[in-house]
C-alpha cells in the first residue's frame, strides 16, 4: 500500500539541450521508456525496390515536374545483406521540422540519431532551427547523444523548433544547395505534413537534377490525420492528440450527466479534414457529431445544421435530458458552400464597395447569401465585416464555429418554444481544445511509431534513398512484425493549377465516406444521439491499463476492429 | 516488451446503476483500485471529544442561531474500544451532493456505504437525486453494493446527480423534517461546499431543536479548495482538478516554446479565490500569474494589470522570447474594485435611465468609470451593457477576461510601438480551462482521501454526532497515520449581515498573502517570468511515477515542502 502523499515530482535534471532543465516526475519517466523496434531493423538487413510507381494523378504532368524521380520504386527494407548498404560509411544528415507541432516528432530525430550511431558510427546529424528556414540560413546545431537525450519521448518540437516557411524560389532552392554543399550533406530528413513532404520531394528533385548527393526522406507528421496512404496508415501525432482531446470531452460528457443542464459544443482542431473529430467520436460517443466531409457531400446549408442539432436537442427533451455533447470540426463551415459563397461576396464588396452603416451594401448581396447573412447572430456577421486577412480577406478561421451554432440552436429553439413543439431550457457552453494537443507527452504508440519511422529514414539514407516517405507499416501486428520501407512521394502527387501553372501537391487524406471509420459511426450515432453512451477514456496513461491502445480510426482502417 | 497495438480499450461491464454501462479501459480499471483506510478506522475505536469550541467571527451571534450545536466539541477517532458507538446497530443514513461536481464524491459515498456494510450490518443507506431537493421531495435510491461498485474511483456526481437548491424557508426545513421521520433517519450526510456545509449545519440544528434523531454530518468539497481551515486541510476535487489544469497548461507551455510566436493567455475556474491559478502555477512556472487576492490588496487598476503584462512582454521580447503563458484566476474581475465600481454604476444607469445610442448616457458615470469603461475594449463593453441576468444586473461571469487582457495588452502594446519601445509582433491565444476538470477521474489522492472522509463520516454518525464535518488530516504522513475525526461546523463559522439579519456563514478560505504557497510562489515569479522555467506534468497517471503525487499547495501549507 503506498503512501497517499509522497514528495512531490519536480526532478531537477542536469540536462544540456533542453532550454528548461527542470521536468516533471511523468516527463522525467519517459525519458527511459523503452523503444522497441521492428525485428527488420535488429538485424543486418537489405533494400528492395519495387515495381515502378505512377502518380495519384495526372502522371504525365507529375512526371514533367520530377523528370529525375517520377517513377521510382517504392523500397522495402528486408532481413538480408546489410553490406550493400555499405556498412562502416560515416554520413552527414540534417534534420528539419517543419509546420505545426505533433506529438512525437522529437522521437523521429531520436530514431535518425540511434540509426547512425549504431550502423554509421562517426556519422554527423545536423539539427536545423526553426524549420526550413533554418536550412536557407544555415541555421544549425550539431546533434549529440547528451542534446537530443533529453527530447526522448517528450512532446513539443522544441529541441530545433520548426517553422512554416517553404523552399519555393530559385533563390531559396539555391540557398539550400548551398547549405548542403557547405555541410557536405549526403541526406536531408524533412519532417512535416503534405505541403512539407511535397516541398521535400521538390529538393529531392532539385539536388538529383544538380547532381548533389544530397538525397531527401520525408516523415508524415500531422495531428490531423490527413496524410496517409496504403503505405503510410497514419501520419504521427493523430494518436496523442485524439487521446488528449478525447480526454477532455470525456470529463466534459460526466459532467453533463452529472449537471444535466448544459450543451457543450466542443469545437475540435482539424481545420482541412474531420479525422481528429471522427476520432474523438469513437472513442467517446457524443450525442451530435459533425463531419465537414458528410455536411459537404450532402450540400447541407447552415440551416440544415442547425436543424439537426435543434431535432436532436428536443427528442432527447422528450427522454427527459435536457443536456448534451456535440463535437465539432475546426473546419465545418469550409464545407458549407453557400458559407463559402458568401464569404466570396463578402471579400469582393469589402475590397471594392463602400459598406454604409445603413446596411445599403447588402443589397449587393445574392438573394442566398443575404439570407444566409441575416440568418447569422449578430456577432459572426461582425467578425465576418471586421476580422480580415493581410489579403483583405474574411479569416475564417477566426470565427467561434462553435458559439455561432450555439446562437443559431438557441435562436432555433426560441422559435419551436413559441410554437409550442418545445417547452425546456436550453443552455449552450463553448469550448475549443486544440493547442492542448498539439504537444503533449506522445502516448506508447506515437513514441514506438516514430522511433521507428526515424531509424527507418535513416536507413532510406544510407541506401542513398531519395524523393521518398519513411513508411512504416503492418501496424496492427506487435511491432516487431511492422513493416519498414519508403514510399515514392511522387506516387502520392497529383497536380492544382495555380496562378496558371501546376503546382504538384499530396493531395490530403479527407474523411471517407465509405471507409470503416466513418461506417463505424454512421452506424452508432442514432444510439448515441439518444441514449447516452458516453465513454469516458480518462487521462493517457504509460503504464498498465490503455497504456499500449492506439486510435480506433487507425483499428478500423487496418480491419482489426470490425 | 508490449506490442504496441493492443485490442482497443472499450470494456462492456454488465453493471446495473451507471446510466451507461460502457467503459472505457481506464475507467475500468480505476473500480478495482485497492483504497487503503488510515490505520484508526481499521480497528475498533473510539469517539473523543475535543474541548469546547467557539465560532470564527462573532461568537454570540453564533450562539443565538445555532442554541443546541454552538460550543459543541469536535471530535477525533481513536483506537479503543468500539462498544461505545453500540455496535451491532442498524442505521439509516441518507446522503446527498450538493452544489457543483468536484472528482471523488462517489468515493465519499463509496466510504459511507463501506462503513456502514463493515460496522452496522443490516444498514441501509439512501442516496437523495438531484441535491437537496431530493430531501424535499422525498426522491432517493437504495443504494446497493450493485449500484455502487460502479462508480467506485469514478469522476463525475452521476450516481445521484447533485443540485444547487438550499433548505432555507420554513416549509423547506418542514419537507426535510418530513422525509426525515418518513424514513426514519439516524443520519444524513451533506457533501458539498461552504454553503452546503452552513446548511447541513442549519439542518443539524433544525433536527435536534425538533427532537429528531437524525443526525447531520458534512463533508468537504469544492475543486476551488477555498473550503479549508485548521482542521480540514484541502476541500476533495481541488487536487485532480488542477491536476488536469495543469496537465493542459504545461502542454499549452511546451506549445508556445516550440511555435514561439504566441501569448496564451489562460483563464482557470475558481470564481471567489485563486488558489486553483496559483496551484497550477506552482506545478507548471507560467511567465505571469495573476492571483486575485494580491490584486485586491495591492488596489490594483485595470490598466496597472495591463501594464504589468505588457511590461513583462516587452522585457522578455528583449532577451528574444516572443512568446509566453498567463495564468488569470476566473474571478480576476471581481478583485478590482474599479471594475466593481464601475459595474454597479452600470447596474444603476441601465435599471434607471435611456441608454442613448449616441453615448450621452455615460455622463451619468463617475469620471473615473468614465475613464475605465472608455479603456475597455469595444466587445467588452457591448457584453457589459448587453448581458443581464434575471435581476438586471451585468453578468461578470460571462465576460471573457482573457479576451479582455488580450486586447488591452494588444492596445497598450500597439501604443508602446508607436513609442518606439517595443518593436515586435504580439499574438494573444485564450483558453478557458472549466467544466475538463470537475467530472475528471479522481487522483489517487482523491480516490483515498474521499473514501477517507465518507468512512470517517459513518464512523461520526454512528456515533451520533451531528453538525460536525468529516475531517482528516495529518495528510503528509502515509495513510495510515492519518487522523480522522469531525470538526464542529459552528466553530467555522461567521455572520453575515443580509436583508437587516445576521446569516450565519462559513468563510471561504482565501489565498493568504503570508501563506506558504503564495510566498513560494512570490519567491519564484521574477525568474520563471523572464527565464522558461516550464514545467509539463503529464497526464495524471494511476500506476507508476507521479501517481501518488499531490498538490503543491496542500505539501506547502502542512510545511511538507520548502
Amino acid at each position: 500500500m503506498a503512501p497517499a502523499l509522497a514528495a512531490n515530482g519536480v526532478v531537477n535534471r542536469p540536462v544540456t539541450g533542453r532550454v528548461s532543465a527542470v521536468y516533471s516526475e511523468v516527463q522525467n519517466s519517459r525519458l527511459d521508456h523503452a523503444l522497441p523496434l521492428p525485428s527488420v531493423l535488429k538485424g543486418p538487413f537489405a533494400v528492395v525496390d519495387g515495381p515502378p510507381s505512377s502518380a495519384a494523378g495526372n502522371p504525365d504532368e507529375i512526371a514533367k515536374l520530377f523528370p529525375c524521380l517520377f517513377g521510382q520504386p517504392s523500397a522495402m527494407l528486408v532481413p538480408g545483406d546489410a553490406k550493400k548498404l555499405g556498412s562502416g560509411q560515416k554520413l552527414k544528415i540534417g534534420v528539419v521540422l517543419s509546420g505545426g507541432q505533433a506529438p512525437g516528432g522529437h522521437n523521429v530525430i531520436s530514431g535518425i540519431f540511434d540509426y547512425l550511431q549504431d550502423r554509421c558510427p562517426g556519422s554527423t546529424l545536423y539539427g536545423f532551427k526553426g524549420g526550413p528556414a533554418g536550412i536557407m540560413k544555415c541555421k544549425y546545431v550539431v546533434l549529440t547523444p547528451e542534446y537530443i537525450y533529453p527530447y526522448r519521448n517528450q512532446g513539443g518540437f522544441d529541441m530545433i523548433r520548426s517553422g512554416r516557411d517553404k523552399i519555393e524560389t530559385p533563390e531559396q532552392f539555391k540557398q539550400a544547395e548551398e547549405t548542403a554543399v557547405k555541410l557536405d550533406l549526403d541526406g536531408l530528413v524533412v519532417i512535416g505534413g503534405d505541403d512539407s513532404n511535397t516541398n521535400a520531394c521538390l529538393l529531392a528533385e532539385n539536388f538529383r537534377s544538380k547532381k548533389l548527393k544530397t538525397s531527401v526522406i520525408g516523415c508524415p507528421k500531422t495531428i490531423d490525420g490527413d496524410l496517409k496512404c496504403k503505405e503510410v496508415p497514419v501520419s504521427f501525432g493523430f494518436d496523442t492528440a485524439c487521446k488528449i482531446y478525447a480526454e477532455m470531452i470525456g470529463n466534459v460528457m460526466i459532467d453533463a450527466r452529472s449537471t444535466g443542464k448544459y450543451y457543450h459544443f466542443v469545437r475540435l482542431m482539424g481545420r482541412a479534414a474531420s479525422h481528429i473529430t471522427l476520432e474523438c467520436a469513437l472513442q467517446t460517443h457524443p450525442n451530435i457529431t459533425l463531419i465537414g466531409e458528410e455536411v459537404a457531400n450532402k450540400k447541407l446549408t447552415l440551416k440544415n445544421v442547425t436543424d439537426y442539432i435543434a431535432d436532436v436537442i428536443c427528442k432527447r427533451a422528450e427522454l427527459g435530458y435536457n443536456y448534451g455533447v456535440i463535437l465539432i470540426p475546426e473546419g465545418l463551415i469550409d464545407f458549407i458552400p453557400e458559407v463559402q459563397q458568401l464569404i466570396a461576396e463578402l471579400n469582393e464588396i469589402l475590397a471594392n464597395d463602400i459598406v454604409d452603416e445603413g446596411g445599403l451594401w447588402k443589397k449587393k448581396l445574392a438573394p442566398q447569401s443575404l439570407q444566409l447573412f441575416d440568418l447569422l447572430p449578430s456577432a459572426i456577421q461582425e467578425q465576418l465585416m471586421l476580422e480580415r486577412d493581410p489579403h483583405g480577406n474574411v479569416q475564417v478561421a477566426k470565427i467561434e464555429t462553435e458559439k455561432m451554432l450555439i446562437q443559431m440552436v438557441e435562436t432555433e429553439l426560441e422559435q419551436r418554444k413559441q410554437q409550442g413543439s418545445y417547452k425546456y431550457k436550453f443552455n449552450g457552453q463553448s469550448h475549443f481544445f486544440g493547442y492542448e494537443g498539439r504537444c503533449g507527452l506522445p502516448s506508447n504508440f506515437d513514441s514506438t511509431y516514430c522511433y521507428a519511422l526515424g531509424y527507418g529514414a535513416g536507413a532510406l539514407l544510407q541506401s542513398g534513398k531519395s524523393g521518398l516517405i519513411s513508411s512504416v507499416a503492418n501496424l496492427a501486428a506487435p511491432v516487431e512484425e511492422w513493416t519498414v520501407g519508403g514510399t515514392a512521394l511522387t506516387s502520392l502527387m497529383d497536380v492544382e493549377r495555380r496562378h496558371g501553372k501546376f503546382k504538384p501537391v499530396i493531395k490530403k487524406a479527407m474523411v471517407e465516406l465509405d471507409g470503416a471509420p466513418f461506417k463505424k459511426f454512421a452506424s452508432m450515432r442514432e444510439e448515441w444521439a439518444l441514449k447516452n453512451r458516453y465513454i469516458s477514456p480518462g487521462p493517457i496513461q504509460f503504464i498498465g491499463p490503455s497504456s499500449d491502445n492506439v486510435n480506433h480510426t487507425l483499428l478500423l482502417e487496418l480491419g482489426v476492429e470490425a
